[in-house]
């Protein structure tokens, strides 16, 4: 199998969840000057034993406030236990039973072959777990798991960030609310948000949030220091801030400085505060917080086994960009019921419209331009990214290899959560994506 | 109804959870110098509209890291949010169903008529709610829901701050490591944790911190600027500490650095430490934390609805003596469990050795002279009190008002969530103990 560093790929396009993304800089320096990254096997955080014991060896602690707490391999670690890191926000289930899933186990998916997108061997689906430091990846086909797989910090009990793949959760709550006519998607963002009226984002439309078509003067480069995402980072901490700070305090305070940069409507960029503008929008719409929404709208509807959470801001604005946590089982349920357009256990619990449209896409043309090697031909809809293959699937993708990809041609949703040494899921796609479309394949082959 | 301010009693018998109490010292010099405190109506966090809005205005945000969250009355609002504001180890329920609870609701309990403890006049049940500030109350009789009440910031999928409650979890699952013979009530506590042999701990029984009749030189006297709860909540704090502080960082470290002072076994000295060595004897010895263990023993065998949490300090150590957080109906159902001395739904989870023990009591001449007033012959053991009245009845207490009561005559088990402006229970005793009994009393005159 070849290791990491062939594939080494620092390119950042999935934004890092602000409060966390401080200790990846020094990350990225350090494993870059790395010839070898652990393996998955190496890297296991069991096996490195991190807070094991008690108390822990001093060397294998992990905890606040400086411990680098994101860098890899602590990392494998902490993408399991972000809430006894930062203080969160609950998404309830609600109190009632959860909705068991079904079982239709298939063994011989571990043998399914694909060629990676890079040119290498082709290898099977169950090497492409460890390829990928896979946490948790659970396969419904026809609404039947087919397949379920935990490693490292996981287990069917444990909650795992979902990093960027929440603004997916984010969208799907602002496309439900335009679907249902709540939101117009044509408003002007500072028309619903006179606090943002003379930020880059006060003559943005809802659809630009939608699609990322905003031009925000906003780098999420982790390489400069003068990019905007520090700022963004400093302001989203809920920790205390250095002696003397005077920058803005919480997400909607430095929402209010993003400065424009460009037209919107032209090009799709990828950044985060794009969502967290939608949050905010989706908030100020429903008087509900976007973790209350999720809460009510999908959590407490699906059947899910476990509370989610979201990190949160010094006054507890949930991180609407990539603060969610979940198990593994209940990002499936949410994957099925995109899958079915919004209906579960025979109720419609929004109209399909919603979906239809993160189906349908954002502007191709747009999304070409920012040159996503991995994913040639596709666009941006809803703040899910549609791959417009043959089989029309699309994907919710969260950093480090996080995602919700959904076929509807071969009714297959496969949810990962992962811990990738590498942010950017340009690491990981080569020999992701084509073993998603292995899978479908071969499941539609089999399918009754 | 007299105003809190006759009632206004400072003593701080029941320690306030390590990382939240340093707020208090400021509320106290406050409250004392005020004649006149909020009632709970005028009180109510959301009448006063905390952290309500997208932003909240901000007079009304209450976040971190300095908006003194514990005085009161912004601790109404606190109490149902901790893990918003500081990170947090999970309590799993597990994955499957809740058990339901059964009901057979009785509104007449609302007009049981009962005469405070300190000589007022007789009041009704009801109005000893509003009274004693109670978020929560949930009464089960013989299994059966009788009485429930949420106010405030509670509602049935909320969780709740038990405070000191936690104690008497922690001491629970003490008693049935003894009971089961994994824990030695006679061991020495430096020979289970030898990090401890040197501290005042190194020669204190597991029986001794069981009864907290350990000799240490400890003062939770929050008007002493040298009490040495200061020095313990700077090392519980997960949060950053202060330029250039050297003391102890964690749990662990505080507790090793306690010195002695009197012998052990002769006076009772209620002193949160003992809990959280006690925890940390149960996780030595089981190799599970606290929290780990309360879910597998406890929260995923009763049908919880929901999970809880501890806070935690700066490496993840659940707060043992004070960190809890629950709803109250799953809050009854460890109530009943202990009221059936181990056995739910048939099931025997744990020996029923383990309730006697907490029932029998500890030593009452050493409970005796540390002079509770509202607790006379009373005696503590398991890290829970009891009262030694003519029904036997025992308690779990936390500060501002929460409480588990049971009372075996009755068969009745109460649970108070609260938020009283005073944290001593000296302050909600003369109008909840009284309205406990008068309660029993009421139900076992119309029980079949």
């Amino acid at each position: 199998m070849p290791r990491l560093s062939r594939r080494f790929v620092l390119a950042l396009p999935f934004a890092l969840p602000a409060v966390l993304s401080v200790m990846l800089l020094k990350w990225v320096d350090t494993a870059a000057a790395q010839a070898d990254v652990l393996s998955a096997e190496e890297s296991d955080p069991n096996r490195l034993g991190w807070m094991q014991g008690f108390p822990p060896v001093s060397e294998r602690v992990i905890g606040q406030p400086d411990s680098n707490y994101f860098s890899f391999p602590k990392m494998r670690w902490t993408v399991c236990h972000f809430r006894e890191l930062l203080p969160t926000k609950q998404v309830s289930r609600g109190l009632g039973s959860p909705s068991p899933l079904t079982y239709a186990l298939d063994d011989a998916i571990n043998g399914v072959m694909f060629t990676p997108l890079d040119g290498s061997e082709p290898m099977t689906w169950q090497a492409s777990l460890n390829e990928n430091y896979t946490d948790g990846l659970l396969i419904l086909h026809q609404g039947q798991v087919v397949y379920e797989y935990y490693a490292g910090c996981l287990d069917e009990a444990g909650q795992h960030g979902a990093m960027s793949v929440t603004k997916s959760m984010t969208g799907l709550l602002g496309e439900i609310l335009v679907a249902e006519g709540a939101l117009d998607e044509e408003a002007l963002v500072g028309d619903i948000l006179p606090e943002l009226a003379n930020s880059a984002f006060g003559n943005a439309t809802v659809q630009q949030l939608l699609e990322m078509t905003t031009g925000l003067a906003y780098s999420e480069d982790y390489s400069d220091p003068n990019a905007e995402i520090w700022a963004y980072n400093a302001a989203a901490s809920p920790l205390l801030k250095p002696e003397g700070y005077s920058g803005p305090r919480t997400y909607y305070e430095y929402l209010a400085t993003v400065q424009p940069e460009g037209e919107h409507g032209q090009v799709f960029g990828y950044k985060t505060i794009n969502t967290d503008a939608l949050g905010w929008v989706i908030a100020r719409t429903t008087g509900e917080s976007v973790t209350s929404l999720l809460s009510s709208r999908i959590w407490q509807r699906i059947g899910a086994e476990q509370d989610g959470y979201f990190t949160v801001d010094s006054i507890g604005t949930p991180f609407a960009g990539g603060g969610l946590s979940a198990g593994l089982r209940d990002m499936a349920r949410v994957g099925q019921l995109v899958l079915s357009e919004g209906v579960i256990d025979g109720e419609r619990l929004f109209p399909a419209a919603a979906i239809e449209r993160i189906r349908q896409g954002g502007d191709r043309q747009a999304f070409a331009a920012a040159g996503y090697r991995y994913l040639p031909g596709g666009s941006y809809r809803g703040m899910w990214w549609s791959l417009h293959n043959d089989h029309g699937a699309f994907a919710a993708r969260g950093v480090h290899g996080q995602t919700i990809y959904i076929d509807p041609t071969a009714e297959m949703v496969i949810v990962r959560f992962a811990s990738h040494p590498v942010a950017g899921n340009a690491a990981n796609d080569p020999t992701s994506l084509p073993a998603y479309q292995a899978v479908a394949e071969y499941l539609l082959e089999k399918a009754p």
